[in-house]
């Protein structure tokens, strides 16, 4: 399945994203060579079997995987040292574009970027897995060549993640509207709890933490990220500052089916996000369960909710300080919750929807 | 535990929070009645053994559990046809007390608001364990008596919450920030998803599910606790405009370092929510484990986690929809994650920070 692929394939930058690939593509024997401005980590992603030091040998496809103000600059220099076909990772997929205006070479290039990340940095934090499921979206420019495309579809693919394709600016539109604006409005969220006070915030629930977890992100990433961005984003903002005059004003003046509006609009963008298994969204009810809080008890759980034959689609934990133990929300298709229930409560657990 | 409690507690609305109460209650062998507009929900809370019907007989606590907008006229009623003490368990605690003013009977009133829900409603969804352990803010205003405040507090004990003492104005404001507000901004951010093209949905992350989670919410019942604290709502969302107004410079002009404050500010409100124990916030990592995408492989690596002997505060499971397999996060405290990884990995499974 990896034939189709340009080989050798070098990784510029090995950091997470650039070692992960190279394990990734290990996996299945492709030929992979490593370079970064740190030795250090070519020697350490190397050691980790990502690839081997890339030592100035021609090369079939130039992976470009360093942070994104890097980006653009490195895509250029790529197709100006080495006749290969070139892709990149990053985040954002205008603005690299603007360092190739005018460069013949341009047609070697189609931009790339998987779906895939962690809190974390650096090739110790690689794994070969990162990618597998993920969506990887790709994303050829006016001139990309229909080789230089088809071997970034092909690189995605072996790496283990799903192909969607979309143009550079309509990648920027999509990531503008379910990551950029998502984070930076939890930013706004989290920023009002920065000063208030401790009682205030022991009132805090599973929403108030879900809205926020996001805000707790690199703030020197997200800087490059927004920026690299800023067109995309600044439109989406504009259309959530206009939303809020109009939310402030239902909620000033009283107006309820203003306020109404507002809020259905909220639950159809909710149930718009596709499925995790990236099918139809399906219908899903959480079933909460008391458990003690020890390490044995939530095998006990799954134990008796995997004899119970019930797909669990996600899962949170929230603690009772008072009494040392949790309460267990499962998410489940909304077909299965009751006989979840009824098998649960059989095996002697407490539980409500 | 329960002698300080005046009995009997008669309870006025037997929809979830009611109905959960009363079995919290019975458990420990409180005397409860119950009384709802809808005699069939009185049936069946008390065929639950929620309590028994109410007839009229003399009461010692009256516990008002109605939707938001019918919290002050019922906690009138109660004081006009009883002299029992009175309390409620709305979301806001400001606006019912204008209906109180002038009723010289209010030094019998002390509001209270359980930090408990659920997206069920009814008798049906009730369990008696809805408010372990979650936090129960008590809210006496200028008037309320001593032994008024002091059963609410024995109230809130008794059903295993943990009490938050505020006043009123306090209460409004903190929920205003630490729900109400996450809540409306979830719904904007959710609302630009609701006509996002379908190619552009697919690149959704775990990271815009977690913010527009709370955005399903009822929208009639957010209407309500909305519009009923509708002064610290305004107030906030003003904050967040003008917020707003800076970010938006900031993007559109490229000016880093103003957008890098407001990022900090961000990871800075994110670290000041309370750990879920109650106790300060404990700096956790997440260690993502791939797993088959079948029941009984949660079982065995809740058991293998177990074994570790590392406790586990929260989990995500991130499905993969080309290979049927599971990405599990698993979020640990940070001083423990190196053994968690090291214990899994001896057991066979592929881990990743």
């Amino acid at each position: 399945m990896s034939e189709g692929l340009p080989q050798p394939v070098l990784i510029v930058g090995t950091g997470l994203l650039g070692t992960s690939l190279g394990l990734a593509l290990r996996r299945r024997e492709v030929d992979v060579l490593l370079s970064d401005r740190n030795p250090e980590h070519v020697r350490t992603a190397s050691g980790l079997g990502a690839g081997h030091p890339y030592a100035g040998q021609p090369v079939g496809l130039v992976v470009v995987a360093v942070p994104p103000d890097h980006v653009g600059p490195e895509v250029v220099r790529a197709l100006a040292e080495t006749d290969a076909l070139v892709t990149d990772v990053g985040s954002v997929k205008t603005a690299p574009l603007r360092a190739l205006e005018g460069e013949s070479s341009i047609e070697r290039y189609a931009g790339g970027h998987p779906m895939a990340g962690s809190e974390r940095s650096g090739p110790l934090a690689a794994t070969p897995t990162l990618f597998d499921g993920r969506p990887w979206a790709v994303t050829p420019h006016g001139r990309s060549s229909a080789e230089a495309t088809a071997a970034v579809e092909e690189l995605a693919r072996v790496a283990g993640a799903s192909v969607v394709r979309l143009s550079p600016e309509e990648h920027d539109e999509a990531v503008a509207r379910t990551s950029h604006l998502p984070h930076l409005l939890s930013v706004l969220v989290a920023g009002r709890l920065a000063d208030a006070p401790t009682d205030h915030l022991a009132l805090s629930g599973q929403g108030v933490r879900d809205v926020t977890r996001v805000a707790g992100g690199d703030p020197a990433l997200w800087q490059q990220i927004v920026t690299g961005n800023a067109a995309a984003v600044a439109g989406l903002l504009t259309q959530v500052r206009d939303q809020l005059d109009v939310l402030i004003d239902a909620v000033a003046t009283g107006d309820r089916a203003s306020l109404g509006e507002i809020l259905e609009r909220g639950v159809a963008g909710s149930r718009a996000i596709p499925g995790k298994h990236g099918g139809p969204s399906r219908p899903t009810v959480s079933v909460f369960v008391s458990l003690p809080d020890h390490p044995g008890e939530l095998a006990r759980l799954f134990a008796d909710a995997g004899a119970s034959e019930v797909n669990i689609e996600d899962v949170h934990i929230d603690h009772d300080p008072a009494r040392d133990t949790g309460l267990v929300e499962l998410v489940v298709d909304q077909t299965r919750a009751d006989h979840l229930q009824t098998s649960l409560g059989e095996r002697g657990w407490e539980t409500h929807r």
